[in-house]
């Protein structure tokens, strides 16, 4: 045990397996190596379709409430103090009247837990819920932020299908034959990403009976809560949490369009008390009592950004995304090798079928990904990182604008790329790089 | 697996050991439980020595230039989106500039995470250490958040000793008995948390040989680093790193009195790049990975924090504490069942020790604390909360006359409960509860 100096050798030395559990490749890190992939020489603007982050654009900048709200806070120096662990009772109350407008019960202030952000909301559910045997159900396509957190703590997982040619809606026959005796519970992620699919009434009242059934919880991840903008209206799952316990995770990062400002939280739909009954709300109480909380003056803000962000801030979102929808799908449509199973009328992701047999040197979504990083300068994250091998998830909250460049310099790659060209009669050979070329639109 | 109603049995419920086994009393629950005990009909304001929250009273109001770079950051709303999981360039880079100043060699803006205040700069580290067969030395008395954290995933701890006689150095010689082949940190405090003491440079070099001897890092918990105030120098634990690797952890929370901002972080002090090749590394990105992140406005601001808080508001707060240790030295002095062992050079609390056997009716320092909360309205953390069973852990970082005004409680209080009263000719017997008696000094 000793090395030639006569010192001991390093004790804190990692086993290779320690380090590399956790290296799934999620949306962040996708974005991040495309990002290390663009060409710097290229003078167009990048046009990011990867991450969401539509802070970026000045059309979503925040409500002017919601920025008053905290400068309050903040100026009031009432909230530069430590908060207790499971968040400061005035934000616990906002926050259980906000949800208690859609719902057939009232939650009250201790139903509620102020988290960092949505993010933490998951990690301190799957931890709460986790047993050395526990199994979880997650969707695929799904948010790998959960597959990340649960390899990362060995939670096992198991993974349902939504259906595209069902407007992505959940396999619950699949649902049926995956779980068993060590399932704990199941997450929906409603409206969806990366679907941008909105659960019917009908169909959440299935998943919670299927739920009932099968004797496990709910999780809904409702962080794109209220953001519809197509024919299905949005239905929270805690309307359902009479029939099957539910824990919605939410924040205020997608409908406020603060991802930054990391707050987020769980609220505990259930009537019946079953969720105290059997230890879970101990065990989220144990988890977040040794887990960090949400800045204290952001969470000191809530009850006046929730009370005076106005109904136009919401609407004009909403409309801004409906158009970028329009303007995703129709754009799709247009490209030969992709195909786009449903208009998206949710969220802010859109998933696109590609066929790769159709173009020339690229074999899957990854590489797709990274060529057209490279050579067009337009972020898309590959479905492998969302669990879909051979699909793009598409970003589409951008200006709208913006989101026209990425759609038809998309289109350009994929021609440039095309197996069998000349069986396309519209197509205009093109050899270069379009950047250098007059007549591209963004130049 | 059915129960009386067709239904499979809830398949969540939480084994008793799952739930409890994290519950240990930390501080911060000790204080809720003893604001529970305060008694509601007693008109005097309450005195909290207990958890360190300086927020509370004005003349420690943080830096007018760092809540003006927080409102610079926000307004921008360049700082609404994600954060990388890093934490961003320029506050990494602030931070690293910040740390230099004071260290023999240069940290650069890799070397640095920025993490949710200090306590996340904890649980990051040794769960990044951490492995089943790892144990980590902690000190005791110490900060309790680290015991919480390591029994919640079950990571061994070894407890070494600080030595109340010898001004709370490290018992060395224990360490070495301690450690063994497994052992792969020692977590120092300095200045000390809650000692109140500050090591010295050449007892700081002790403790680097020493680690190295035995092959382990250093885990320097610095969350007080310059708040010092008496006799020694703060040296920050990185000067030694060319020595042994050292994990500098820190945040704005202490030195800058905002602790509800939850901004810190891990600086890497590591010339010699052992902590690179052993995994370690790797190992704290993998963690911050599947963290949250802190507020990137926050993190926005750090470069213009750190570069316009002038000297004087540092010297101001430095002044005020060192009055309040000399009050509180004082005072305790004063007080026949309590004894200081020396008075606090650093930090915000100080550990008395409390002789329960001249007290009637109190059979130890939890009992004390309650009895005292409930007659007095007055909070200090029991000893057993950092490790010190028949200690007290004082808060002395208050407004001073705040202070003066719960010592005199605390002594009227052992007064009143005092044995053998008719031996000391001072003593005036008090029967009732002090806060109806007319000349109670702060009724
Ligand atoms: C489905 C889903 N859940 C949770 C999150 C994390 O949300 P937050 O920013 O509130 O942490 C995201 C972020 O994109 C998401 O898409
Ligand atoms: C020794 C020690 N480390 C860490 C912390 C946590 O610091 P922060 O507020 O930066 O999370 C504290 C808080 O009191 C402490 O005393």
């Amino acid at each position: 045990m000793e090395n030639g100096n006569g010192f001991k050798r390093w004790g804190f030395q990692k086993k290779q397996q320690d380090v590399t559990k956790a290296a799934i490749l999620t949306p962040r890190l996708a974005s991040y190596m495309l990002m290390d992939n663009l060409n710097r020489d290229d003078p167009r603007p990048v046009v990011s379709l990867g991450n969401g982050d539509p802070t970026l654009f000045q059309c979503f900048r925040t409500a002017a409430a919601a920025e008053d709200a905290v400068l309050d806070a903040f100026r009031s120096a009432n909230y530069h103090s430590y908060s207790p662990p499971l968040g400061i009772l005035p934000a616990r109350r906002a926050i259980a009247d906000h949800l208690n407008r859609d719902l057939p019960y009232k939650l009250s202030p201790d139903d509620v837990y102020v988290t960092i952000g949505c993010a933490q909301a998951i990690t301190v559910t799957l931890e709460a819920i986790a047993s050395p045997t526990a199994n979880i159900l997650l969707p695929r396509p799904g948010y790998l932020g959960y597959e990340a957190f649960a390899a990362h703590r060995q939670i096992e997982v198991r993974h349902y299908e939504l259906l595209p040619e069902k407007g992505w809606d959940v396999d619950l026959d699949a649902v049926q034959v995956l779980a068993d005796e060590n399932t704990v519970a199941i997450v929906i992620i409603n409206p969806g990403s990366p679907c941008g699919n909105v659960f019917s009434y009908e169909h959440l009242k299935k998943i919670a009976e299927t739920a009932r059934e099968l004797g496990i919880l709910v999780i809904a991840d409702e962080v794109y809560g209220h953001i519809s903008f197509g024919s299905t209206t949005f239905v929270p799952m805690g309307v359902f949490a009479s029939i099957v316990p539910v824990l919605t995770l939410g924040s205020l990062s997608k409908r406020w369009t603060v991802p930054g400002w990391r707050l987020g939280w769980i609220a505990k739909n259930d009537p019946n008390g079953i969720l105290k009954e059997t230890g879970i709300v101990d065990s989220i109480t144990t988890v977040l009592n040794v887990s960090c909380e949400p800045v204290t003056f952001i969470q000191g803000a809530i009850p006046q950004i929730i009370e005076n962000t106005k109904e136009d801030f919401f609407m004009n979102i909403i409309g801004i995304l409906r158009e970028d929808a329009d303007i995703c799908y129709n754009g799709i449509k247009e490209i030969p090798c992709m195909s786009c199973p449903s208009k998206p009328e949710g969220g802010m992701f859109s998933m696109v079928k590609l066929d790769p047999s159709m173009l020339e040197g690229i074999n899957d979504d990854l590489e797709f990904c990274i060529k057209l990083a490279r050579e067009e300068s337009v972020v898309v994250i590959p479905g492998v990182a969302v669990g879909m091998k051979d699909w793009l998830r598409v970003n589409f909250a951008c200006e709208p604008a913006s989101l026209q460049v990425g759609l038809e310099r998309m289109k350009a790659f994929c021609r440039r790329h095309a197996k069998n060209k000349n069986e396309d009669p519209s197509e205009v050979i093109q050899t270069g790089n379009c950047s250098n070329t007059a007549g591209c639109p963004e130049t």
